[in-house]
């Protein structure tokens, strides 16, 4: 089953059962395409822990090393969009989009082992990772990089695990243009490997995402590109961008 | 004013008068050292943005440039601690104390301009940036490093802004030792100056925290550890570690 949370025609927020062209709730079917509905992401997450370098081939066209644990670092609930949102890119900034497969988080969790660790997550999502890289080159820690607002689109659903196939495709389109393409199973480090990890310092609530990091093939955004992320079994999140 | 957030008998939350001995609710004053009485972060921030080596002495102990820009980086909600709760440290790893002004926000802060800053500020509080070195110096952001739980005690409470001076002194006790000192007036950039640069990228709302960096003197804690961390018209932020 997928899940999406949406505005009603009459502003309110509800979750629903999402097919991908249609969402219900309350015996209702609403068409996204004609109804006033607004889709939002699938969850209010406290933090993003993001992955970096978690395919070989990314790390390669960044020539970076791949990393002997997760490289990770932080995206902040004002880094959040909605699909289809417009983003506003950093003025004057090299901007470029990275397709993820993202992890949403159900139940607290803190010193979770890897073994544990399925029983933690309700689902995945789409999370299209933009990132500034002038700023992220510069700095010690990728804040202007990385979590500026809207640097995070997220969605367009909740998918439950088990519609997520363990080599599902991710996948990014430019303009309608395939750039990134990869899978589940060119990760580095597993799902359940970055939830033990992560747990053993930080404490993941309910919301939160773990972003798993981006195949190769990433590349420069400008002002009113159309960027659709496909993560197989999830959906395809679409945003836009102005600079 | 200073205003501190507080658990009442009941185990309600409350917000009230605070006067570093006592604090005042619905006409009744509770003893912070006799009453049933939980002091609590004086906000809930949905981040932290963290300044580093904004004092030109403490770069020079960590053998650092100072950075022509501010170096922010990201502590998340679940980094906060109470004021008086036992922290536990991340186990087997070398973890200091960084004593820090924090300024807490008060209104929603995008594209500020240093003169406009002051109208954002809602007030400051004390805290410690607890710092585990071993994974600090591995990872490419502080993650492991800075974001852990409990890795930011804060409080004790909210001081208005015309209680703390331009010029007020930040300090640290260890086990009752004065082992750091300094005062705002030395930091490398202001407050106006760090909301400005945060705000260009990223959007602070209401109970947010910038936290402004630590003078000199900073070193490792160990089990049993009581801290003190002291910001003039603020008062006195407490906490104990355990490892």
């Amino acid at each position: 089953m997928r899940y999406a949370r949406f505005r009603d025609p009459s502003g309110a927020v509800r979750t629903g059962a999402y097919d991908g062209e249609t969402v219900e709730f309350g015996g209702r079917t609403y068409d996204l395409h004609s109804d006033d509905v607004d889709l939002l992401p699938p969850c209010e997450p406290s933090k993003i822990v993001c992955i970096g370098r978690n395919y070989v081939a990314h790390a390669e066209e960044r020539d970076e090393d791949v990393p002997d644990r997760p490289l990770l670092f932080l995206k902040p609930p004002n880094a959040v969009a909605a699909p289809n949102a417009t983003t506003s890119l950093p003025a004057g900034k090299t901007v470029e989009h990275e397709a993820e497969l993202a992890v949403v988080i159900g139940e607290q969790a803190r010193n979770v082992t890897a073994a544990e660790a399925p029983a933690y997550v309700a689902g995945y999502t789409c999370l299209d990772d933009v990132s500034n890289r002038d700023d992220q080159s510069r700095e010690t820690n990728w804040v202007r990089g990385k979590a500026f607002d809207g640097s995070a689109p997220l969605g367009p659903c909740l998918a439950e695990p088990d519609d997520v196939p363990a080599d599902a495709s991710v996948r990014l389109r430019l303009n309608g243009e395939t750039v990134q393409s990869g899978s589940r199973d060119q990760f580095v480090f597993t799902v359940p490997e970055l939830i033990a990890e992560i747990t053993d310092y930080l404490t993941l609530e309910p919301g939160d995402v773990i972003s798993t990091g981006t195949p190769a093939g990433v590349g420069p955004l400008s002002d009113g590109d159309h960027v659709a992320v496909e993560v197989e079994g999830v959906g395809v999140l679409e945003h836009t961008v102005e600079q």
